[in-house]
């Protein structure tokens, strides 16, 4: 349906898109940048990270020129008179990141090889059938049964990846450094809230009578859903991913704390014999 | 022929273009960020992985561009009245990006000095001969002759690379250790599938039709293989990588296992002198 926005209801949805594209970019030069500060073993979950954000980048740029193009400023206000506002973009978007987020975050509870192969397996065909499931539904109209059966469909798969991780991070915490249990823990919970805005943004048409209010709550709704699982979620990961380095005596090439450790080696190893 | 287009036809190649720029992207990304985690002997075959992915995000950006340009909205469908859509992306893109898959193809598999040589001046050859043939039959009218001989001519040398390759690959597989064996194993099938989609969707015009069909059947063919020979590809030739670096006994500057190992030579030179 086209809708007729004030000047200030257009400018959220704006403002919302455009605020995610700086978080996406700085986020995506901050991880490059604190990579060397994370020991090797523990990069590819920064690297995961990076990639994601990068996604998100390009695609919340596709989605600020999509909504720019749908509207035009007319006797004060904003009409969707141009090119159909093209909401794939997210789900293409989906795709790519949900099963490098779910990777990101199994690799760096750092389970048994044949736990995480069989993990990120399943959580990756529950994350396709989610994302799949869910995009006829978001082209239907708002009020039609199919966006509810699709609706389901795709909250199936959502509750089975929710509750898996969900169990596996709890059954984690046992095993884990003080300061990394603290920061999991937080992980597990900042999990269950963030993708809980998906589905609400979602089913937001179907309850919401207003098309306008729908809209601007399902766009803001989807924008923060985002910043929250994608950038918030990748210094989280960070933060545990330095936590476990520094446990592991892990210091930077040229930290004088390397140098020294290096240095004291021999020391020791002489003072032994 | 210019062709009219429903909005879901339109956006079905638009977004299938959309999805291949964000995976060139992500993949350029990943590729340099992994970088280090690969033994510097073996860095050569992700050098040329990276620069593929680059050239090809460049040249589907320009086929984005070409796409959305050929078309207008009319009256609720896409009519192609713009200025033609531009196919030579591909073929420019190819003469580059296929010599160099298949250098970094025959350089991860570590052959002795001539036979590399040799093997890489026949492949090369072979290469632009194909593209250089596939370029005037992808002009040529759908059910022309031209098209058909042209395309013949093309599938010639393709015929050859392709089966270079998969006997080159298969006497390989016996030098290999085993966890690098499964992986050119794997390896030499999706060359094989990922490359027979080329000769496809050059011949889908010449039997399918309608040309709506052939078209969208064509350029979400060539999309899809260019995913999977490009960066699907070059994430085998990395685990190849990884896995030959490994084994080699190579580890990340600042890796504890690094340290140790660097800690460990004092000791052992004090021993023997």
């Amino acid at each position: 349906m086209d809708l007729t926005l004030s000047a200030g209801q257009y400018d959220l949805v704006y403002n919302a898109f455009s605020f995610v594209i700086a978080a996406m970019g700085a986020s995506l030069l901050f991880f490059v940048l604190v990579r060397s500060s994370v020991a090797p073993r523990h990069r590819m979950a920064i690297t995961l990270s990076t990639v994601v954000v990068g996604i998100a980048l390009y695609h919340y740029v596709r989605i600020f020129n999509s909504w720019v193009d749908a509207f035009t400023y007319t006797g004060g206000a904003y009409v969707q008179d141009g090119v159909p506002f093209n909401e794939a973009y997210r789900y293409v978007d989906w795709m790519l990141t949900v099963p490098l987020l779910l990777a990101e975050l199994v690799i760096v509870l750092k389970l048994d090889k044949g736990k995480t192969r069989s993990l990120l397996i399943r959580l990756t065909i529950a994350a396709l059938a989610m994302i799949i499931a869910g995009y006829p539904g978001e082209m239907a109209a708002a009020d039609s049964t199919s966006k509810i059966v699709w609706g389901i469909l795709g909250t199936l798969p959502f509750l089975y990846i929710v509750y898996v991780l969900f169990v596996e991070l709890g059954n984690s915490l046992g095993r884990q450094a003080p300061g990394v249990t603290r920061l999991l823990s937080a992980l597990r919970w900042i999990l269950v809230v963030t993708w809980t805005v998906y589905p609400v943004a979602y089913f937001l048409p179907a309850v919401i009578d207003d098309p306008v209010v729908a809209e601007l709550a399902r766009q803001v709704g989807y924008s923060i859903a985002d910043v929250l699982a994608k950038p918030l979620f990748g210094l989280l990961v960070l933060a545990i991913a330095i936590a476990k380095s520094r446990d592991e005596g892990y210091t930077e090439e040229g930290d004088p704390r390397a140098v020294q450790a290096r240095n004291d080696v021999p020391a020791r190893q002489r003072a032994r014999s």
